[in-house]
């Protein structure tokens, strides 16, 4: 606690002396991009003059940890995530700290209570939201932050690595127009989301690239989940004129709307189109086999922690917004429309 | 390390004045009820009269960890017990370290040499080849252990979590012969594991039981994964008299068999009729739901979890091997047999 301290009056110091504000040291510390030149070099110069000692210098006293916080595990997708996260770990020879906190704030609470006694070396948030006063905290106690598949632009220049939502929405929609589908129906994501937003705003870009218009009715209301796939398949095979082809933004909900199809003695792709959104592993199981856009989620994983580590490190993030390409996965689901 | 030393001389010394091995007096430090009540109590005293200090007295000294270690991450069965092993460390208000070790010894070693850096409180492992050495290191280290889903009985008395896989497989095969079915296809998980001559040995037993005899061509060998399913359900669907029913030995292996029904431009149960074993969430979606038998998969990683912090605790464990009920879950998948 005392060198925390000690360590703070530091900072404070060189900021006053280099006529800069606090975040901005501490951003020069994080090896973040967005501080001009010339001001890095001042504030590096003044933090080498003064001796002061680096957080990186420390990696030795404290476990090797990596923690990667979601709210929920309860989709094959945190696997992914997972499992790339896992490997840049262990390659490193730190361990992930897998945690859960459900969006409550008493869990967030608790788990940064237990990831402060744990002394971890950087945190990777999945969509999760960070919060400005949990940002502040992990600020002050100068531990790295990435975020994967942010729910908005976090503050404060935290690097995020997400997937190329609108291109790949885009891309799925422009697959259906080719086949010849002029009605197709949409089933979104979470609006509190970013990637929601950008894989809605691909399809609707898709459309109007096609001279078609967004029909109001055609776009459901969704939350990723298998249950929201099923009741948006259920109200788009309900209209009166109902689509010849769904895009969901998820797989899971995709494989609601196969239920859906299922349910009423229609068949998949014969009857209805179904493209969905992510390429789990089960995409490929699924019957019949689910065309999709792929995600790179174990890569996601991958990089975010290596972008950690390297902020641990003290290294420079060239840039603290990184989204890696989608690709279209044409399997058995998707089929020219009747007639 | 010094102290790490001194405390293993102490341990040493109290099984000399014991007149009993050093395991034995091992085996009382971690609660372990495989050792006789006299003997417990002559150790307790010598470990009380030489004022010895537990581990347990030192869990504030280091970050509150548990170790999950798997051999691979690419099941959303792992997710599961990923759940349970962190919602109850969660209220224990310590963090999960997720690993996979690959079956490599390279990978292993790394994790060990990791997981002793960063003093974990104790290991889950799962499905993991507890070798005699990594025992005996652990052992040495003092640090309690939990096998979840054995490959084989464990050295030294580990305390193991399992499913009953044996009755698993007998319900299972029970309802298809309820049905009606006499001719059924098994297909087997790797032989190595417990748990897949358990289920198999279920399927066996439900025939004798019905008077039928166990037909070698129609049990087919797998290991859990989608493609072995699909081999199999090829394998047997292939035969000049191919079985009204599958039964195969994990849901993954059977939606592997959904494939191999649909390539053929059969239909599930119309034309024959599937049953898998875990029940996955995709089960509940699969095109058709699959009937399916249920292992509390999240529910064996929690009580995993709170029995490794028992032995951390020094708690003597009851029972130390536990078999957490299975259940057959009736959906869409098995019907009758045709005709």
């Amino acid at each position: 606690m005392a060198v925390e301290e000690g360590r703070r009056v530091t900072i404070t110091a060189i900021a006053q002396e280099a006529g800069v504000s606090v975040p901005t040291v501490s951003r020069v510390l994080n090896g973040r991009s967005d501080v001009a030149p010339q001001t890095r070099e001042r504030v590096e110069g003044l933090l080498s003059r003064h001796g002061y000692q680096r957080r990186g210098s420390r990696t030795t006293d404290h476990a090797s940890l990596i923690d990667l916080v979601f709210n929920d595990l309860d989709s094959p997708w945190a696997l992914e995530i997972i499992r790339g996260v896992e490997e840049a770990a262990h390659a490193a020879g730190m361990g992930t700290v897998v945690s859960a906190v459900h969006q409550r704030k008493a869990a967030t609470r608790q788990w940064m209570q237990n990831m402060r006694a744990r002394a971890t070396s950087g945190v990777v948030f999945v969509t999760s939201e960070v919060t400005p006063n949990l940002h502040d905290e992990l600020r002050r106690l100068d531990i790295p932050v990435v975020v994967v598949d942010p729910s908005g632009i976090p503050a404060g220049g935290v690097p995020t690595i997400g997937a190329t939502n609108w291109a790949g929405g885009l891309r799925a929609t422009q697959h259906l127009l080719e086949l010849g589908h002029r009605r197709i129906g949409f089933i979104a994501g979470p609006k509190r989301l970013l990637c929601s937003r950008a894989r809605l705003d691909g399809y609707r870009a898709a459309l109007e690239g096609a001279g078609l218009p967004v029909v109001e009715e055609l776009v459901q209301q969704g939350d990723f989940y298998h249950e929201s796939g099923f009741a948006g398949g259920t109200a788009l095979l309900d209209l009166a004129d109902p689509p010849t082809a769904i895009f969901a933004a998820s797989d899971q909900m995709a494989f609601g709307v196969y239920e859906a199809v299922r349910q009423r003695g229609l068949r998949v792709p014969d009857d209805i189109s179904v493209v969905g959104f992510d390429d789990l592993p089960e995409a490929r199981w699924a019957c019949p086999p689910l065309t999709t856009v792929r995600q790179p989620l174990a890569e996601m994983g991958l990089l975010a922690a290596r972008t950690v580590l390297r902020l641990a490190q003290r290294e420079v993030i060239e840039s603290p917004r990184i989204e890696l390409a989608t690709e279209l996965v044409t399997r058995v689901s998707s089929a020219p429309p009747k007639g």
